[in-house]
């Protein structure tokens, strides 16, 4: 259609949903059920993740479906060696409760995604990403937010692994030089989860109050 | 609780209720209605965007809520300035186009969101930012993608403006050094939306299929 159509209404009953998704979803590391994520599943997983916003409409993500169990195993040792070098960048009162914290389901989750910022997608100048020129990873970002979420209400669970070279990720996976990887993704099924931000259980951070976080017409 | 519980499960009608929250959501410019934004409905938006994903639960997020004219106005002229330059990016036979969209209701939403990321938060080592150190703005637009779709979810539309220098957003915000400007948002209710991304509708670019950016085990 070329004009705008009465938009779709949400009662409470659907609010509430998507709260609670928002408010239920985790990044999982410990809790992953060994049975493979059904393929119609995954399909509207994605679907929902490539529904997200893209700056001048680029799309620029690719998503990288892992299960290879040889490659989850080379991306865990990469994963590890990253892990040790992260650990000794603690101070020493730290490095005994870092050690302790699992911080992967590489291998345990049945299935990886790694999500991946196309630097090229739209051409040589895109709208929207004249003046910041990350806005192609922030879109990519957004993606890995809706599929978590769509993942979440699926009884999916995503854990999120950070502590990798970038370098090994690309070499592993053979991402061409413009290809970012953004999120590398631990997805399987799960039924157990924590109440609260596992971090917090295992007191290693505090959750802000909301209060402490926003602020009026500009910057106090 | 100190173990994982047993998850919430959610079902079909909830299900469809986030699929048709993240398939409806909508880059919004034009379809502000002047209305104001009711503070309760604010708050739950605000809780939604605080519930993100953050890297070592840093949650380095802030929400500056930005209602005063005069602000907003000095705000609109940085974009006026960055978007001519913009504009001027684009290969002539494009600049025509370029200059017949709407890219920001700045003034016309009745409340704008700066969501900033502070890149001190944390502490000088954050779990999980040890390899990549743009994960605080991975976490940032994580909320940003939750406040999105909770304002869906309640009637509310969202527009990211993305086109200006982040230096004068800065300036005009007060942001110290440390403080990066990740998301400026004009926000609004809205009753008519476009059913597809707008920049489809004024055929601008076209949305991929989903195959088309889906690979098997590595890049291919």
């Amino acid at each position: 259609m070329c004009a705008p159509q009465p938009a779709r209404v949400f009662n409470e009953t659907e609010r509430q949903a998507l709260y609670d998704v928002i408010f239920h979803r985790r990044d999982v590391r410990n809790e992953f059920l060994p049975d493979p994520v059904d393929p119609d599943v995954l399909d509207r997983i994605l679907r929902a993740a490539h529904a997200a916003p893209s700056v001048g409409l680029s799309q620029p993500w690719n998503f990288i479906l892992i299960r290879d169990p040889a490659r989850r195993a080379e991306i865990r040792q990469a994963f590890l060696r990253a892990n040790d070098e992260a650990r000794a960048m603690f101070p020493e009162d730290r490095r005994g409760d870092y050690a302790a914290l699992k911080l992967e389901g590489i291998a345990t989750a049945p299935l990886n995604i790694c999500v991946t910022c196309d630097r090229t997608r739209g051409g040589d100048v895109v709208l929207g990403r004249t003046h910041n020129p990350d806005m192609d990873i922030y879109s990519t970002v957004c993606a890995v937010q809706n599929l978590w979420l769509a993942a979440r209400a699926e009884g999916i669970g995503i854990g999120w692994v950070s502590i990798f070279h970038e370098s090994d990720l690309k070499r592993i996976l053979g991402l061409p030089g413009h290809v970012t990887p953004v999120a590398y993704l631990c997805v399987g099924h799960v039924d157990m989860l924590f109440d609260r931000p596992e971090l917090a259980v295992r007191r290693w951070a505090d959750v802000a109050e909301l209060d402490s976080v926003v602020m009026e017409e500009s910057w106090t």
